[in-house]
């Protein structure tokens, strides 16, 4: 599926939006986040580089918009979602000693760890204040703070979710509701809350946010399914092998899918692998092999494929206009279709 | 100076409001938070340690109290500044490679780097939580949200300060005017942060606003110095060395102070150590030798003593009670001649 006109209509406004926090800053310190955005290289010197789709800010601008509210005022809070995403890839690179990420040196691996959790802890705060513009906005002081529990909850969910993956990554008896609880920590928490503050800065009623941030909840964790899908089949033409997941042992639902379904030899060869204490690269083309033969890989797409089709449904109660509907679904399907 | 009486007056009911957010969730990454504040051992028994004086909650709310406020209305405010100054203990001790801390292994040490990480970005996020509560305090929404301003950008000054002290580490020629720099974002912007929402909770007017963050300021460097004395020279009976701050090379006041004013001899031999990739426990006597020769613990303490008499009479200039005044002056006094 192509990529949606709608996905980078606002682009350049939500890149703006995110610029004004961070390069108006004079300490090195914002040096690490600006490069961390891609907006400059570890000399310092400006560059434009593609990392990574802005797909919590895209979202929450979206869903505002299907609503009848203003983009201008969805900004600020689309920009602290942002920032709270990189924040946490910034910790999550170093919690799972991630050297490369869009085939440049992580933030820690050129500042160290000590930076890298700096950078990350100020971006955490600087999420915040851009939330607090939104007070600047017109947004009632009243919104304005209910704006900021939603986002506040959903980082610690966020954590909730890293802290689960971490602890699945030293265990094999991973169930698919135990996998549930941890995508919904760690990826469809910041999903929801995007969707649920582009409902919020609309000023829709209770009724249009509750169905909209089941929208972003159920859409989450589909995506995190498809990028699972993503980090083990790499599309031929990607130079990146799907080393980091197995690597690390991180508990995708291709893997507790084959971990459940499993007998005799394919579960030793599994087992093999996992009760290693460090991963070699050779072992992950074994595991795939494991895989493909348990139809891990449909039965993961066909799970996203229909959680997609559920969080579409959705939409529909929130009462969105015509456009926005068509919009957000053909959004929601890209994120779980797509390659990389 | 022994320990002002108003100093602990407060203790239980800041205690309970802190347990209140972390120990009702079951999740076991609050354990590690509940270990952190010294209510959990490692096995998640509950027990009862003493692991620091809550010094910044103490201050917010003895300076609600002092301009006429009351406690209760600056409880969320109090156990959000702690729940950030130990969130940032979590992460620094990472960041330092800390290995103890109040006589028992850091968080880090106990589940790894990753999961301290994570504890100490699940506390940040709980410490807006901690804020927002003030709403249901009866604080209106604007105010409410001008102190989670005032919160987020004493944390991102926390990390700029955390930056400087970390870049600081690997050099030499750190001027004073450097080192305060540093020490206005490390401990200073957090203390003045309390003492300015213990106002703003009292609902005082902006010069009394203004006057009390000013003293939170004034003493927050203050105690700074102190705690840089009391890491090189500890009382005789105390067991712990004077090993983090030199091992690490941090820039402490009296170690600025002797890299600016030894000369030939002494600069070598200063030098000598810091020159080193790493330094060894038996360095530590050698520089001791050289800032006692040099006066460097007695400049040091007259700069804190100078810093917390100016602190004192900026509080008048808030218009505070006279119990207010006294126990505010007293609390400041002892915090800047203490021993451990």
């Amino acid at each position: 599926m192509k990529q949606p006109s709608a996905f980078n209509r606002h682009s350049d406004e939500i890149e703006t939006e995110l610029k004004s926090l961070i390069m108006e800053q004079s300490l090195p310190l914002y040096r690490m986040m600006a490069y961390h955005m891609g907006w400059m290289d570890d000399q310092g010197e400006q560059v434009r580089m593609n990392v990574g789709e802005r797909i919590h800010s895209t979202l929450c601008v979206l869903t505002c918009a299907a609503l009848g509210g203003e983009i201008s005022k969805a900004m600020p809070a689309a920009a602290s979602l942002e920032l709270v995403h990189n924040f946490s890839q910034i910790h999550n690179d170093i919690q799972e000693g991630t050297p490369e990420r869009y085939h440049r040196p992580t933030v820690w691996w050129v500042w160290g760890p000590a930076q890298g959790i700096n950078a990350g802890d100020g971006m955490h705060a600087l999420a915040r204040l851009s939330l607090l513009r939104q007070a600047e906005n017109g947004i009632p002081a009243e919104l304005a703070l209910r704006a900021m529990a939603t986002l506040d909850t959903a980082c610690l969910h966020l954590c909730e979710g890293q802290y689960l993956d971490l602890t699945y990554q030293e265990r094999v008896d991973i169930s698919q509701a135990a996998y549930f609880q941890m995508v919904e920590g760690k990826t469809a928490a910041l999903i929801s809350c995007a969707t649920e503050l582009g409902a919020l800065m609309a000023s829709a009623n209770e009724k249009s946010i509750k169905a909209m941030t089941l929208f972003g909840q159920k859409l989450g964790i589909a995506f995190q399914i498809r990028n699972d899908i993503l980090d083990l089949w790499r599309p031929q033409n990607t130079d990146t092998p799907p080393a980091g997941v197995l690597l690390n042992k991180r508990k995708s639902l291709p893997i507790v899918y084959a971990l459940q379904t499993a007998s005799g030899a394919e579960k030793r060869a599994l087992g093999d692998v996992y009760f290693k204490r460090v991963m070699e690269p050779e072992d992950i083309e074994k595991v795939i092999e494991v895989l493909d033969r348990l139809g891990a890989r449909e039965f993961s797409q066909e799970t996203a494929d229909a959680l997609c089709q559920e969080a579409i449904q959705v939409i529909g109660e929130a009462g969105p206009s015509s456009d926005g509907m068509d919009e957000l679904s053909n959004v929601a399907r890209f994120l779980v279709t797509r390659d990389l």
